[in-house]
């Protein structure tokens, strides 16, 4: 990209809108009326529509000193489809709206924008609204999902039924590694700017912090296997946090085995090097947006094939708690870290 | 409210949303799931889903130290079910998302959600989900609103045709003068603090700012006499800057006649005693929610008898402009004022 600045008062409201979505292409039949109308129009034809929201607030949920703005946008868009994902659902349309103060030029909401289209492309989804505003301060992006589920398919957090096995996608533990090394990179350049970050070897824990996966092969399995999870959530706040929730909606409790946890090799070895213990990351870390969800036990069979599922343990009744069975085989009971914003 | 000042990490996230959330009553029967999982189902039974979505700022769309926060609340909803009305639709859900600085308590966001369960009350929309954070500074606020429209009577911007009359729901330029009154009492109560605010005589221009109306009721009229008007928009930006939308993306220009225009007697007043034309205010003043349309000549007698509607122009070819006939029988064109925070 040339070195450019333009300032965003130079094109004015209109003009930055247009200039920022003149070439969506949508997508989708059921998008009927996209950008530019009061209102976008969807028609799902027969399926249901799911919908979730979330907001990305600078200084608390990203931190643009260590986060690319490209890398920013397309985030902003896959925590949203994370969460239609974990309805059992597919992400259809996305509308963004986002307010920046004046320190913003237009080149700087361009790379943004290429962000969200780079993930709305890979997810098929069509960008069909919004707004836009200026901020005095800090940098404010909300994203509303929208998605279609076949009629009564959508599956919710609490109905994991006593004996159902509880899997998780992917490993954990991860994005909060890459999180933890990107904030220790910035405090040494910010005391000692001559020293160059050093991410020697650690593309795969980068990435799963900056350039996160929403779980559409999970789902897609599921169909191709035929089953229906009995319940499901994503993990964004944390292992003990989602199973948490999973239980106290369903009435239930859990035995989970730390030696099931899926932790990928490069996690483990940073956590080691910032001496961290792995399981605690994939517990309380955060961010992993994997699939947690309960399964009948007749299903095992249709999972245990896929490399990407792991059974992590099995739904109990609720007078057991919320336990986790740790290496040494001592139950420890599973505390929700809630969310750390609030602390 | 008692004077209770409650601190917001005190009860942390999921106690805040289960408190601000815990009386919903879910009113419409296409909203299949609402509050308290990754993602709300929906379900609209054969006809088309409408969405849109607005976000407001602290400082830049509105100002704390005059607006309580139970209006505040109240008007970022109407605001969002007014773009779904637009369109010809009618709202069923909506979505909340907000972050707020440690400076809000428990008692403040309550109030705030007052305001939010109030307007969803009158006008029988469901909250079905959002999101919640903190932020280092200021109140943001991103509402998106869902609504419902039989298959294909949604009305677009762009299909005003020439000869279409044009059309107004209510009165114009209240609320501007609202937020001008407002704004001119703080200034005045921050330079002399003794002085009181005088808004002696001022109740319908406050209320049109403060608590402005979704006009529901034109379009249930517009069922009622079945009436599909060509083209439709909210006033948000002031009449100039929508029709110039209606006439840009259809492809035509207007002809709208001054002594038209629907301006209170109120309005009027405060306006001249402030030293502004009135018809000024109605063109760019926006905030007034009302709606603006265009309907087939045929359809003058349907709307002729409604006495919140006004006939104010007609639509005529591109090449003619779009253009204000004066009191004193002057053309003028209509210049788009845009949005006053990029300047």
């Amino acid at each position: 990209m040339e070195d450019t600045k333009t300032d965003v008062s130079s094109l004015g409201e209109f003009g930055l809108i247009d200039l920022l979505t003149k070439n969506i292409e949508i997508q989708n039949a059921s998008t009927l009326l996209g950008v530019g109308d009061d209102a976008a129009i969807i028609d799902h034809f027969g399926k249901q529509t799911v919908v979730s929201t979330d907001i990305l607030i600078e200084g608390i949920h990203f931190d643009l000193l260590y986060t690319p703005l490209k890398y920013l946008g397309y985030k902003s868009v896959i925590v949203n489809l994370s969460d239609i994902y974990a309805m059992n659902a597919h992400p259809t349309q996305i509308l963004l709206s986002i307010a920046f103060s004046n320190k913003f030029t237009v080149e700087a909401l361009s790379e943004f924008y290429e962000g969200i289209y780079a993930a709305c492309d890979e997810y098929k989804v069509d960008l069909v609204g919004g707004d836009i505003s200026t901020s005095y301060k800090g940098f404010f992006i909300s994203v509303t999902a929208i998605g279609e589920v076949t009629p009564n398919k959508f599956v919710k957090r609490s109905t994991a039924q006593v004996k159902d096995l509880i899997c998780v996608s992917g490993d954990l533990g991860a994005a909060f590694l890459g999180l933890t090394l990107l904030e220790r990179e910035k405090n040494i350049h910010l005391e000692t700017p001559t020293i160059q970050p050093d991410y020697e070897n650690q593309k795969y824990i980068l990435k799963r912090f900056l350039q996160p996966i929403a779980q559409k092969k999970i789902i897609d399995y599921f169909e191709q296997v035929n089953i229906i999870p009995t319940s499901m959530i994503d993990i964004s706040d944390g292992l003990s946090s989602e199973i948490m929730h999973i239980c106290t909606k369903s009435n239930v409790g859990c035995r989970i085995y730390e030696n099931k946890i899926p932790i990928n090799e490069d996690t483990k070895q940073l956590a080691y090097k910032f001496g961290f213990d792995p399981t605690v990351c994939a517990l309380n870390g955060g961010e992993d947006y994997e699939l947690l969800f309960t399964i009948n036990q007749n299903d095992y069979n249709k999972i245990k094939e896929n490399p990407h599922i792991q059974a992590i343990g099995y739904i109990d009744s609720i007078d057991k708690g919320i336990k986790l069975i740790s290496k040494g085989n001592n139950e420890y009971d599973i505390i929700a870290q809630g969310w750390k914003n609030f602390n």
